[in-house]
């Protein structure tokens, strides 16, 4: 899949965002953007009444009809109301507003009946890297510091649901080492071999590694490598082992390599937009787009 | 300093570089260019005669005269002429041909004569980033899977040397993880503050972090996430806390980023050049131009 068939005939995307505390200038800009280029609503939950902020954007009145404010005296409030917004089903998707992610996670936490079945939650990161053929996802570059196996193997799964989502027939999955074979000394190369076998009767996704990040995307090097692997070079999302390589991965493809990004956290039982201040406004409408086509 | 002032003015570098088993095309071809671009004498040390392989290059015999052959019937000698002459000063460079980065690797530890007071070997990447103003040395992204804290100051010390050596009058160095304030949950985040502690009476370098990538490059984002550094987008060098994180960022510099490269191992008492075969020509080039360029 390319990541400009998923941000793009977004005109006809519905559903209903919550974004707690949206009252600085970048989340408001952000969701007058998304307005434009969708047909959501969005609800803001928070403490301050953004009604100035928004009206200083001079937005024409259609918009303003999709804007919707929760605001209430306590931070306690808040959060209560926009749980049972979300228990109702009256919002469809959580954003993150002027608050840390830590918050918004515990808030999210604190209620069993927003995590799924699966019972884990990790940071998706989809990226259009200008090299690269098609949208690679990354997990995880923001949120789990070191996932054990089966939090890896559990992180696959819930790419896997969101994969089935967004309309992908089938999935390469690739484990990120710094090898392409198993070696005792390097734990990330060991781990990748018991993470795949645990999806060799999966039919829905290809699950191989260790890989080398010069095998995983490009083929003429895993050939060159005399890698026999089907998905070498191909790769639809990629595993990584440790968030410090995540991060610096997401950070690196960003800044260097003029990647364009949109994301999500998976796990919960709606779409999760927890994009951080230094992520740019089309990345945080982007990954509103997206959230919105788990939807469909 | 800049990437392209090490690579430059490469006419006048002289010294001897003594290549392990330069039998095949892609390390000839990369010889011939190292002959042309500088005044270096190359030293072949082998199994097989290079000579034919040579010839099929056609080239001038002012280049012929600087190229020296070591054939021997077996690996032994070949390895015993090459520690012979590293020993007496015939070679100044050790440069890795057509052979296994192990065996090279074991061939240097063997000899503890090789290996200098520090006593640890490092590798260190050498970029130039089409978007970062300047050179940018990372390390290690190669050699060492999980280095301790000391094993990270010994690095450190390594780059201060080298840097010295190729006319660096200050250094500063960043000690990446995934955030910008130490954290429990984060190992990298601890051990960058224990490592920076150690050199804060050291005038050649300032020694910060931890850094996010982010930070660490882009002085913008640091002033954003309110950080206090002084040295924050502005790093000559970053060390990685683990290999699976350098060994990423190396590749994703290389393959999206459209970096330029040349890379040492430091720590012995003379240069190895110890390029793998995916490395580009150019790549194996420049790394050859600036081993010549820490003899002066």
């Amino acid at each position: 899949m390319q990541f400009q068939t998923l941000v793009s005939d977004s005109k006809s995307l519905s559903g209903n965002i919550g974004v707690m505390f949206a009252d600085d200038e970048l989340i408001i800009s952000a969701i007058i953007k998304i307005l434009k280029q969708t047909n959501a609503h969005v609800t803001l939950y928070g403490i301050k009444d953004p009604t100035e902020l928004i009206r200083s954007f001079n937005i024409d009145g259609d918009f303003l009809n999709r804007i919707h404010l929760r605001t209430f005296e306590d931070k306690e409030n808040v959060y209560k109301k926009c749980a049972d917004d979300l228990t109702n089903s009256s919002i469809d998707v959580l954003m993150k507003g002027n608050v840390s992610s830590a918050e918004i996670l515990s808030f999210i936490l604190q209620h069993k009946s927003f995590i799924d079945e699966n019972n884990f939650l990790n940071h998706v990161a989809c990226f259009e890297i200008p090299s690269y053929h098609k949208m690679l996802m990354i997990s995880d570059v923001a949120l789990n510091i070191l996932p054990s196996i089966d939090d890896r193997i559990k992180m696959i799964k819930n790419i896997e649901s969101f994969s089935k989502g967004i309309g992908y027939n089938h999935l390469n999955i690739g484990l990120l080492s710094s090898v392409e074979k198993p070696t005792n000394k390097i734990p990330s190369s060991i781990d990748a071999a018991e993470i795949s076998m645990h999806f060799s009767d999966d039919s829905f996704v290809s699950v191989e590694g260790p890989f080398g990040f010069d095998n995983a995307i490009d083929k003429e090097s895993a050939i060159e490598k005399g890698l026999e692997s089907d998905i070498a070079g191909n790769l639809d999302a990629l595993i990584v082992p440790y968030l410090d390589v995540g991060n610096t991965l997401y950070k690196s493809l960003t800044y260097f390599a003029h990647a364009k990004v949109a994301s999500l956290i998976l796990g919960a039982t709606f779409p999760v937009i927890l994009t951080s201040r230094s992520d740019t406004i089309e990345n945080k409408v982007n990954s509103a787009i997206l959230a919105l086509r788990t939807l469909l």
